[in-house]
């Protein structure tokens, strides 16, 4: 369940084992090879035997990929990783920066016109296969689906996962599977379509109220499905891990091999995701006499919207992982800081998550950067990077765990010392930022993106900003980042009644320190207000319950609206998690929520 | 140059035009006929000739358009005029709200499969009919290019504008016109085109540094251009408006007639803008052996970055503009509103404008609405609709003129007696989401669209909103509307320097009272702060200068720093204005911009 701080690969096998590749490129008369880090399910974690990026090339990063040519080998990664690859991969492999550098253009430089670049179809979607080949069109390089390179020469490569999957009962999902897929196959049809072919792990998960441990941290069983409109599944999978459950009779339960027999003889209308549905599934699908509808995953947006039993298992997740988070605050509280590194703080961390007793995982592992690895927004403590706390200085601590009930992710930024002015300035920024977004109500149809700017514009007011993202969806007892909703510029998607997105804007001073305060929280209809007009509107409901820390706040920057929210929030921490802390810390809590 | 107040159509002649344009029909076989309210330029005014819209069904609104078939007949008019159009049109005409009902929708529903639609193909733009078309592919219902039907029946049309043009003068234009062309040149070669089609008549008054009087309200002169990559320019339209100008040997004039002609003799690479470009223009390229290539009108975007002279002769006519409406206030706050109407008001605003003796026109007809027609959006004052003013409510005035050195858009909401505490709050909202908007700092490479909330999120915290964008573009002595630049989540074009726009947030009280307070802005690079990032960030200037009633303003809502921005501004308006009004006027604004 937890985190060893280790980086798995084995960078000085690199340069053997491009060699091999390249061997085998020759057997395929092929001029080039492009090995992804993603499996055929695009998720963010990937089983052990898909960790194929990462065993050619030495680099862990959770993104990016690597085209192998005759006579030159790029590892594309982006701006998160730039450091990281360098020490992680021999320099037979050549960093490139992505996506400033897009593969066509790396291709059309650095391969020759007639080029054929082969691609494993089942781990590219159609949209990734579609764009490269519409833009290498004029270059003479051309596309080759193949069989997969890596598996071909990779001799101890791990055999698939074989957890069992367990079911994910109505009392926790709210809905009965066979409701759901009744109701998605409704769907299905108002789209025009007689099927969709879903192929999103947690789609399938959410759809089945199934879970299972095919990857870490995020609860998923791996298998394709065939959604018919009248509510039919078939299932596409490993047949042992589902043989303790007991599905109802829409679904018939059929091995990975037969998926794409079965796409290549459909005859209807199929409804299709291309930026998530394999390259090779297309393929098959388009040797019948199918009718392809391309769309969003059916799924998606239902996943999104959390009905009441879900959104009342995230609160119960919440009141427990927010216990779990004011014990880790008292202590640290009393620690002595000169004593503690980056790693300490992780593992006490997942020490009182765990004393929950029913932490099932954590759900990604725990950043926390102390000093100017705050500043690093996806820093990964290893025992290599790891440093003893920095003294008048900040540590973040951005972390989150899988309950079989609801999932958390939740960052606090907490005083080292004495920290600056500079610090509590920029962390009194990025905290009214979060209550703008905390105390916002909208229009109902707005999405993230008309929000985004809330939450940044006290830090622009001082000349400064983020690089990412105000917020990402969280699922339930799913993946910690979900889709399709967001809170970000990079979103076209309205915002529903029950979607849980985090809130957490940062801050970062490159070298020096990093700011972020992140809660979780879900839409919900804003009550009228007398003099309102008639129109309907939203506004978030924070399910976070921690104590955002006061050293670090100038009150003198906050407005009486914002001292209200914080005073307001304070107090519902300290009156809903008093009873689950002892006395001690319950003491603690108290004056950590004064008000202000 | 000022309005009569008057609504110009004749209702009564609907069913005897109406059956005329029937008879056309029948004749030229079609089974029905479109009639846009647009001539060829699409602009917002149209000459008299095109006012074939209000000549054929007496509706006189600025948008919209008629399809008349063999039985029925739709008047498709947006939400502004829905009350309006009751009034103006015989029940002949049929309105349709649009466009919540799209025409394709009304045609699938209204006319027959097999039914032959009639346009004038240089009346609609190439992406309307392609919309259409592709929209009417399975419906059996086809279009057809055809003459205009109104123009055939109309016998009293009246002749093309025939005002000449005259020349803007570098002094004013601060760049030479042979110069703009070259630059637009190089960006024409840069997309890969030979030369560029301009239909737009604010493009083409830009860019030849000339101005004209064909329509009302903003100084175009109609003309289309072929611009080539080296710079030259074709220019066609009516030779006699062009007598008394002398143009550079770039540009080589010709006659309308010649116009389609050129296009389908024309070889190389044309950019063309689908959004603007008269479909009948690309059915006469298509003829030849052109290469098309789409984008957007290659002048709009330097056009709406004015240059340093444009933007001194903005703040110019803003400082004479300003004086003028400090002039009306202060005679409007010793005035009894009991015995005044709204055409007075209108009247006696464009006095104190015409009273600078440089005003060149209004630069659209002013918005006077009392109580409730303050709530009416975009309210047109005739006699008919003209009433006394309100006692104890609010009277919103917006209103602007065209200067030869710049355009101005101004609007302020005054009170009439003791406007009640709903009011003097809404007002404060408005005047929050304003300040929020000429305060922000953001990052560059931003849009209108990622700003548009900060204006509206006061508002939303009392459960209010309006419902029309926060901002407009603003030409320099041409247009004000004008393109690309928005506030508002209609659009994605990035904000640059240079550019200048509304800021109007509003709030609209239904049957009760209208706020809407307006300045115009520019977009400046944002000087770097102490603690801020390296990043390029822009900022807003406020050019606008008149004082903003304190009596309205609710000041326990306002946040110390709105407060700072609110007495700042009034302290410049008050420094800059002073000079230029007489003694009692002067103490007027001395007391309208004291400190709060």
């Amino acid at each position: 369940m937890f985190q060893n701080f280790t980086s798995p690969s084995s960078p000085d096998q690199g340069p053997a084992r491009l060699a091999a590749l390249r061997v085998w490129m020759d057997e395929q008369t092929l001029n080039g090879f492009i090995v992804p880090r993603a499996d055929r399910h695009q998720g963010e974690y990937v089983a052990a035997c898909d960790e194929r990026l990462s065993w050619l090339t030495g680099f862990t990063g959770s993104a990016g990929f690597a085209c192998v040519l005759e006579d030159i080998a790029g590892v594309f990664i982006d701006g998160r990783y730039r450091l990281q690859v360098l020490d992680q991969v021999a320099d037979v492999f050549i960093p490139v920066h992505w996506p400033e550098t897009q593969l066509q253009d790396w291709l059309i430089i650095k391969a020759q016109p007639g080029a054929v670049i082969g691609f494993d179809p089942r781990l590219h979607t159609v949209s990734q296969i579609e764009t490269l080949r519409d833009r290498l069109t004029a270059s003479g390089i051309t596309l080759r689906a193949c069989p997969n390179g890596v598996n071909a020469i990779w001799r101890d490569r791990p055999g698939p996962p074989l957890a069992a999957a367990w079911s994910h009962p109505e009392s926790l999902s709210g809905e009965a599977a066979a409701n759901k897929a009744r109701r998605i196959g409704a769907d299905i049809t108002a789209l025009g379509a007689d099927a969709a072919v879903i192929t999103l792990p947690d789609s399938l998960c959410w759809l089945l109220n199934i879970r299972g441990s095919d990857v870490p941290r995020t609860p998923i069983v791996q298998g394709f499905a065939i959604l018919s409109s009248s509510g039919a599944i078939a299932l596409f999978g490993d047949p042992a891990k589902f043989d303790s459950l007991e599905f109802s009779e829409n679904v018939t339960l059929m091995g990975w091999g037969a998926f794409e027999a079965y796409l290549s003889k459909f005859k209807d209308r199929m409804l299709i995701d291309p930026a998530s549905l394999p390259q090779a599934a297309l393929q098959a699908l388009e040797q019948g006499a199918v009718k392809i509808l391309r769309g969003t995953d059916p799924c998606a947006l239902s996943k999104a919207c959390k009905n009441t039993t879900e959104l009342n298992g995230s609160r119960a997740a919440h009141l427990r992982d927010g216990a779990a988070m004011v014990n880790f605050m008292a202590w640290f509280d009393g620690a002595d800081p000169s004593n503690l590194s980056e790693i300490d703080i992780v593992r006490k961390l997942e020490g009182f998550r765990a004393a929950t007793n029913v932490l099932h995982d954590i759900s990604f592992d725990t950043i926390s950067g102390s000093g100017p690895h705050g500043a690093v927004v996806h820093y990964s403590v290893t025992h290599e990077t790891n440093r003893k706390l920095d003294s008048d200085s900040l540590l973040l601590v951005d972390s989150g765990g899988q309950y079989h009930d609801g999932t958390t992710d939740i960052t606090r930024t907490l005083p080292l010392g004495t920290p600056s002015l500079e610090m509590r300035q920029a962390f009194t920024r990025v905290l009214q930022g979060m209550i703008a977004i905390s105390q916002v109500r909208f229009p109902k149809g707005l999405t993230g993106r008309d929000l985004d700017s809330l939450a940044r514009a006290p830090l622009w007011a001082a000349g400064q900003d983020y690089d990412h993202g105000t917020g990402h969806g969280v699922g339930s007892f799913l993946s910690v980042h979900e889709g399709p909703q967001r809170l970000s510029r990079a979103t076209d998607v309205p915002l529903e009644v029950g979607m849980i997105l985090s809130n957490e804007p940062g801050y970062y001073r490159a070298g020096a320190f990093g700011v972020r305060i992140e809660n979780l929280i879900v839409v919900q209809p804003a009550p009228n207000l007398p003099d309102g007009d008639d129109r309907a509107m939203l506004e978030f409901e924070t399910i976070t319950l921690a104590p955002i820390d006061l050293q670090l706040i100038e009150a003198s920057l906050l407005t009486v609206r914002e001292k209200e929210w914080l005073n307001a929030y304070h107090q519902e921490v300290h009156a809903k998690l008093t009873q689950l802390l002892d006395a001690t810390t319950a003491q603690w809590l108290a004056n950590a929520t004064a008000a202000i």
